[in-house]
């Protein structure tokens, strides 16, 4: 069976390179972690994406084996402060992780603060060797709020757009 | 009339001086900070709670009224690091916060790190001067953990202990 199953298994891991492993629940354990690394490695995932306190755990355990550390900024709320925010992104950085998926601040977006949104969006973004994937939580917004909030992450210098934190409903 | 409406009124102030008036969506326009700190003016609420992003201007807005204002640390998931946590306190008593609301890492206790998940709480609540209320998150906890919990928190420092985020279901 082999010539038949051959290509099925390259379209799956070619497919896996395309998936982030998450483990974002509130009540993930480390033990939780580490097996959520080891399944990312085992089926070639691209990233595990795990909540800023696991990150060191999640980078030990991935040394020297090939899918990245993502994690997130101002998860879920997006309402912390632009100052935090940056800290957080710096601490997850200075503790391994290569990727970052920020919450942008939907209350500015609702108050039409859009100077303030975008700083806070590109300070990261020029902080930040890593990819920046901003999370716009489409089921809170319009269709012109999406349109706004797209066109002004990617501005700020977003690497990805990002559809739900999964905290608020999925996406619209 | 007077005569039989003073006592209801006296009681309802009574009461107001329990609630804490929250504002937690990640939706909250700055329109609506402000609105919520009237209110709780208006009707003598002890506290106005905002997200971190709201702190400088829900105090700005109550200077010199009487309503405290309360904030978020680690909110909703808990699941920021010890650092940042701790980061995000300073700031927000910065900015003026007179109570905080800190989200103990749910994942330390189901993992059994009870010196972290302690010595996080223990050093939040020293270095502030504010008190600080810890959430437990019940609905996501056995009773066993939330014995556990309650009195590893209230060892730690806590100020009080409070049942639920509200954004993983209600008290359980």
């Amino acid at each position: 069976m082999r010539n038949s199953a051959h290509p099925r298994e390259a379209s799956e891991i070619e497919l896996a390179q395309y998936i982030d492993h998450s483990l974002l629940s509130p009540m993930a354990s480390v033990e939780q972690v580490d097996q959520w690394c080891d399944e990312a490695d085992r089926y070639k995932f691209a990233a595990v994406c795990v909540s800023p306190c696991h990150v060191q755990r999640a980078v030990e355990r991935l040394h020297n084996r090939k899918p990245l550390v993502c994690t997130v900024i101002g998860f879920p709320s997006g309402a912390t402060t632009r100052r935090n925010k940056l800290y957080e992104a710096q601490e997850a950085l200075e503790l391994g992780a290569q990727e970052l998926d920020l919450v942008m601040n939907i209350g500015w977006l609702k108050s039409g603060l859009m100077d303030a949104l975008y700083e806070e969006v590109a300070e990261i973004c020029e902080f930040s060797a890593a990819p920046v994937k901003v999370i716009l939580e489409m089921s809170l917004l319009s269709d012109e709020e999406k349109r706004i909030a797209a066109e002004l992450c990617m501005d700020a210098g977003a690497a990805y757009l990002k559809t739900s934190t999964g905290w608020n409903g999925g996406p619209q």
